[in-house]
């Protein structure tokens, strides 16, 4: 309660202390992200603290380190080049030293370092921040049992988190081609500035309550998308394709009506649902690969090292751990999509059978 | 309200009557609907009589009649070649001769016969009959007052009328790949009727009440579709095409509620609505000519002429219709993605305007 009351007055009353920012993480999409707060701290600058810091994780790029290299040139020549990051983002290679003064933490690293981040960090961060995660996907669960990102960092760092969801592809969102998103934001005073310090004319913010809803709908349409890349692959054509887009999409709202009860359905209307799905359905990698699986009969451990140098697809690994969860609560039968995608990718099914699973959907027994 | 009870006893009381069915049209789609309606009528012949009836614009194909070929033929060589036809189904050339004992009329011809055709019917049909309108797009209105055909339908034959839509491309349908529909039916005893008429183990129904968010989302989604054709031809990528479809959705359902309030939200998840629109904004002829449009500069005319053989583009006309209906209603600023696209088919706006004319979209200013 201290904590809030901290919080609300640093953030709305405090004219002497300008809120401060830092982004956890500077890839492609953390190095895109940073370009519009950069921006915005500037533009924006009667409420936030100019200087933005970002925590870099140090290499060493052509014999030098990347956090001078971003200092110095305002590019990240590794991970978005041929842009240029305004120049009030600060590289810093440690993680406490960037995020010891900020009152947003903006969390954009690939999943499995948040717990090892957040460890560094406990502590060590105004008791006052709030976090923003912009990690899609799930973590690892241990089985039956799936954790959001963004209560892996609440628990974690004592902090409440929000999330940021929607169809953006970084170099697209870097390029500044219009595109929305959506902040998933539980307190109502926080959404607005989350909402500063993100939106520009040509990346448009909703934000709404709905937090789990806007997290969890970024991690399940990768499961869907192996279904598109199925239908491809199969050369089913445009109706089966969006019938399953479609199905697919009615059972992340059944997911988060069963798991994350009290979400609105309006969310999924939202950047983060419908137009991220559709997206990621029609390009992406998911799709892509879950094509050449058909049409090459190869397993998908052999096609991410073809494919993805040896990167791991998102959709097969969340539709095992969702598989996990469902098993575990006899809940199989009501996502016959999801359950039909994990055990194609899985060889128990061939993908000729995705449709066999589905005809019987319990969407078509719904009504009437 | 005689009529009304001689429906219900007619079709769920009177075994020595069995429903009968008549498919009023025979072109493409409506040659890939007889197979199925053939086909259940068969499959489900204690309810229905197995005779079923379409209606064909007689004319002569190779010098023999059309009316002629499908009866000995059991295929419609000239709108779905390649296909064979239930036996059961029976070529009329005489659409009177066709209806006049229906109980349940199948509407699946091009919009501008059917003031002619319910004229022609007025009073020879059975009084319990009921209509099921196929027909995607709306009538040409008055200029400020749009029509829907099912109305239409309704007023001039004084029977009550349902819709079907959905992501339904004929040829696809025909070769029996999956997919889905969605029935619009405000009477809950005949909606069942009409799914037994149309569902098969590949073309899966769900039955709705919201007959008119049903209809006219199968109007207004080639709207959207321009849009995302002009999208396309300028190459603004995947998180734009994605921004504007999902805008031109909301633009679907703000419609919807301000012109056919009480509709559901769900609807719009349904084939008739999601569904139709992705496959339309991504396949789909409205969307390459408005590519083309962008990328050669002809006007719509022009491309109607070289890509389509002088057929009417549905989605500027329905643009130009729905924007006089919305400047009736000084409604247009809430819509201004599809006044945007009626400028744009008018040259009164390049397609390059189209994003500055959708950045402020009152969506983005919806919450919080």
């Amino acid at each position: 309660m201290i904590n809030f009351i901290r919080r609300s007055f640093v953030l709305f009353f405090g004219n002497m202390s300008k809120t401060r920012i830092c982004i956890v993480g500077s890839g492609n999409w953390g190095s895109a992200i940073a370009k519009i707060v950069g921006a915005n701290a500037t533009k924006f600058s009667d409420k936030f603290e100019e200087k933005v810091t970002m925590y870099v994780f140090e290499e060493m790029v052509n014999g030098k380190k990347l956090t001078e290299i971003i200092n110095e040139t305002h590019e990240n020549v590794k991970y978005l080049p041929g842009h240029k990051l305004p120049p009030n983002i600060v590289a810093v290679p440690d993680v406490v030293e960037a995020a010891k003064e900020a009152d947003i933490l903006i969390f954009v690293v690939p999943h499995q370092f948040i717990p090892g981040l957040c460890a560094t960090l406990l502590g060590k961060i105004k008791p006052s921040a709030v976090g923003l995660s912009l990690i899609k996907g799930f973590a690892q669960g241990d089985g039956t049992n799936i954790k959001l990102i963004s209560k892996i960092i609440e628990e974690k760092l004592k902090i409440p988190c929000s999330v940021l969801m929607g169809a953006n592809l970084a170099n697209e969102v870097a390029e500044e081609h219009f595109c929305e998103t959506t902040i998933g934001c539980k307190d109502k005073r926080m959404g607005p500035i989350m909402k500063d310090c993100m939106q520009t004319p040509n990346f448009r913010v909703t934000v709404v309550e709905d937090t789990e809803a806007v997290e969890v709908c970024g991690a399940l349409k990768n499961i869907v998308a192996c279904a598109a890349g199925f239908v491809d692959g199969l050369a089913l054509g445009d109706n089966t394709k969006a019938a399953v887009i479609r199905l697919g999409l009615m059972e992340m709202v059944r997911y988060v009506d069963q798991f994350h009860g009290g979400s609105k359905i309006n969310t999924f209307f939202e950047s983060c649902g419908v137009a991220d799905l559709i997206t990621t359905c029609y390009g992406g990698r998911n799709r892509k690969v879950s094509e050449a699986f058909v049409k090459t009969g190869k397993s998908i451990e052999e096609l991410e090292k073809e494919m993805l140098n040896g990167q791991k697809l998102q959709g097969p690994a969340t539709a095992e751990e969702v598989n996990g969860m469902l098993k575990g609560c006899n809940s199989t039968d009501k996502f016959p999509l999801f359950t039909a995608v994990h055990r194609i990718c899985a060889k128990e099914l061939k993908p000729q059978d995705l449709i066999d699973q589905i005809r019987n959907h319990p969407e078509h027994a719904a009504r009437q």
